[in-house]
């Protein structure tokens, strides 16, 4: 049975943020003097009206628990219906619900591909609004990860089951705390992401946009040449380093904050993710100075925000990668896949996932080897649960499969296979460029079909849910009693 | 331990059978007046050497007993080496060794690349020899699937253990009726299918070298248009059919001919591979024959052949089918990775484990839903064994990472993006043709730089021995007593 009526009471509690949140663009508008600021007003006020009417309809003075079934529900409603609404006051540009939907989407999911072109010239009420997207969704991930998808056990998320071994199937608040101390993290990285963007020379707006942008690994830039704009080795340096932070599990930075400096390093995955940007950094830096005859240290930076950019699946450019060759093009359409911490707001496949992938394939050829040996696992100090070997697995599998599908689909659109097969790439993986004239990190999406634009915002979904939490909704026995 | 022996004299016996086979088409050139069959005796009598020794040196009255070890490396070493030896031929006609090597390893594992131009002028010894290499590679392979991997225990291939439940450690030739079956109805498909093809217009020649690369869904032509030279429907009808059956598993397509015709479609695997075909066969024939405006049944026919020539992983083509738009050429890579049955000549992933897997997401859907249901598994009518839902999820893991390294290598060595990606792909999956001008179906692998020459040649030969075969060598764990 599902309780729709907990689920539709918390949706409202969400559009009522939402609508909230509105405010901030309406009131920089009016300060602008920018008439947009109606359109946001107006979306707040119609947004606002339909989330108290979900609150009012559905209170109970009882609310009944929410079990795993409404956990499902709930997190893919939520992020489709949030889209729905956050999309509104872009039509105020004059673009079409199919673009105000998409980038919302784009937005949300902190994907960062965008249909808007001549960003430079927009009202900042938009441009705020496109950043507080965003921030919104950042935040809105971490939490996901840390109260939901452990719960939820996909892909081998019950390795991050904040209380271990709870079987229960009841969602309890009391993990609660941990949301407040991510949160502080959260919005502490920002101002400190802000005030270091701002002494590098970015305006104040520019600063608090792109921060929002980069902690929340999202990539939305107010400029059409997004970091290219400010051609500032530092602020490329600190973007890399707070990209690289974006990506890190929250709880461990958290932990780190708290006087625990070690927890930092003594952390598996953030000691994969780290020497694999290291390492990846460094090879791109070298090839790019001897093929390209850089200067090895503009190299370095060049090579490090990029790559930073990609794993941590932001999405900011410092230029256009893809003229650096067929390597680079090869390297960066694999580093698509990658994706940073979970825990975080990195989306795409994700360090610990590869890591126990990697485990797992030790494992079996020591299996083909001697059959009867045992080889016991473990990730990070503690024994892997028996469901995860096989969670992260078919994980792997079902995300490359996805990939494809959304290739051949794209395609049907009318789509070169480079820009098909890179763009379903870049969407599942909440990336934001892909390859070619179009997707590509010199290209705009705004000329895609609108089917195209469809899918790909249903990729970009899937991809921040971690598939199966959408998938999972269109099995028939989901619905059955 | 390693029982070198009885593999170096394994391996002798193999080269000397190689050896034999060399002398038919010195035969045949000798009868045209070719002065090529000199390369073709020196080859053989140099190889015939080579074993000679291999043999006497290694012969053993009572030899050891092989281990799952001494068939990893048995499997590796043979396919490696026989490329070796099978190569010395083409060095006559002027190429590198690299491209003779290439050339050999494409056609013994079955796969069809070709880096030799003016097929159609070349001498007919060396044609003979590319067709009979795809015939000796068909062969080896359906022996290997049912002697060595189901006990190698690689990829899910214990689901065809002959013997089911043995456990042993040690290769016994009890199972050896099952490969003179299985090489019997080889051979029969051979005749028949040459027969076919001569009645439908081909030359005898012409006939029998694309009937051995046809059953053994290798590719080789002897003319450059590929079935494109015939234009003839028919033909092209044959070669459907006669690709389809070689993509069988063979053991099944035995017990048919024995008497057991419901045996075809009785069999789980079967019927998935051939409902496959008809859906995709019929999608895009309707495809075509709305965008391309072609008479229907001209559209089935093309569709029929050229997605039945990718998913079997033969690569014949009767026209450049990349130019049917962008929705083909997504389709095409994707069918790429399909593949044939198990215990067939075909490649890539294979229809089994795609079914496996299929039936796996939906336990995971079922158990991400009600954690607590038990799902019995069952394939083909009986319970699936408890460590092949691992292996062959795994399996499609590595499948996909790998087509990723290799797709980084190749592009590193400047191929573009396209080029890249298809060629991996196709390599691994032992297709044939990939897309782009220069790996495309109407293109040609000669002018690839050597380094993607000899990083295709690995890749086709990781395919064809499921990864894990070849893969088990390089660790360390494996040469330590």
């Amino acid at each position: 049975m599902i309780h729709f009526r907990p689920i539709l009471m918390s949706l409202g509690l969400m559009l009522a943020v939402v609508s909230l949140t509105m405010m901030l663009p309406a009131f920089v508008d009016l300060a602008d003097g920018n008439e947009d600021w109606r359109a946001f007003a107006g979306a707040a006020a119609f947004t606002l009206f339909i989330a108290g009417l979900l609150v009012l309809l559905n209170y109970d003075d009882r609310p009944a628990q929410l079990t795993v079934k409404d956990a499902f529900l709930l997190t893919t409603l939520s992020w489709t219906a949030l889209c729905a609404f956050a999309a509104l006051p872009f039509i105020s540009l004059g673009v079409s619900y199919t673009d105000a939907y998409f980038e919302t989407m784009s937005g949300l999911t902190t994907t960062g591909s965008t249909v808007l072109t001549k960003l430079d010239d927009l009202p900042r009420g938009v441009l705020l609004w496109r950043a507080l997207l965003n921030g919104i969704g950042g935040i809105g991930i971490i939490v996901m990860a840390i109260l939901i998808l452990p719960f939820l056990r996909v892909g081998g998320m019950q390795l991050f089951h904040a209380e271990s071994s709870d079987r229960s199937e009841k969602i309890l608040p009391r993990s609660l705390e941990l949301v407040a101390a991510t949160a502080g993290v959260y919005v502490a990285l920002i101002l400190l992401c802000t005030l270091v963007y701002a002494t590098f020379g970015m305006t104040f707006f520019d600063a608090i946009t792109h921060s929002l942008a980069t902690i929340a690994t999202g990539g939305f830039s107010t400029h059409d040449a997004s970091f290219g704009f400010f051609q500032s080795p530092p602020i490329e340096w600190a973007g890399t380093l707070f990209m690289a932070l974006g990506a890190m599990p929250f709880l461990v930075l958290f932990r780190a904050v708290r006087g625990e400096p070690g927890a930092l390093w003594s952390d598996e995955q953030v000691r994969g993710f780290i020497g694999f940007l290291v390492v990846v950094t460094f090879i791109l830096a070298l090839w790019l100075s001897i093929s390209r005859e850089l200067n090895f240290i503009d190299a370095m930076r060049m090579s490090a925000f990029n790559v930073t950019s990609i794993v941590t699946t932001t999405g900011f450019a410092s230029t256009d990668y893809t003229a650096w060759g067929t390597f680079a093009v090869g390297l960066f359409l694999l580093l698509t896949f990658v994706g940073g911490c979970s825990g975080s707001t990195a989306g795409a496949i994700k360090i610990y996932r590869l890591q126990v992938a990697g485990l797992l394939t030790r494992r079996h050829f020591t299996h083909l080897i001697s059959p009867n040996r045992i080889v016991p696992l473990s990730y990070n100090g503690r024994r892997l649960p028996d469901d995860v070997p096989f969670s992260v697995v078919a994980f792997l599998a079902i995300y490359m499969a996805t990939v494809g599908i959304f290739t051949v689909m794209l395609s049907g659109m009318g789509l070169d296979i480079v820009t098909s097969f890179s763009s379903a790439a870049q969407a599942l993986g909440n990336v934001g460029p892909g390859l070619g004239d179009i997707v590509g990190p010199a290209g705009n999406f705004a000329t895609l079909p609108d089917a195209a634009k469809w899918v790909l915002s249903f990729a970009m979904l899937l991809g921040r849910l971690e598939l199966f939490t959408v998938l999972v909704l269109f099995r028939p026995e989901f619905w059955r009693g």
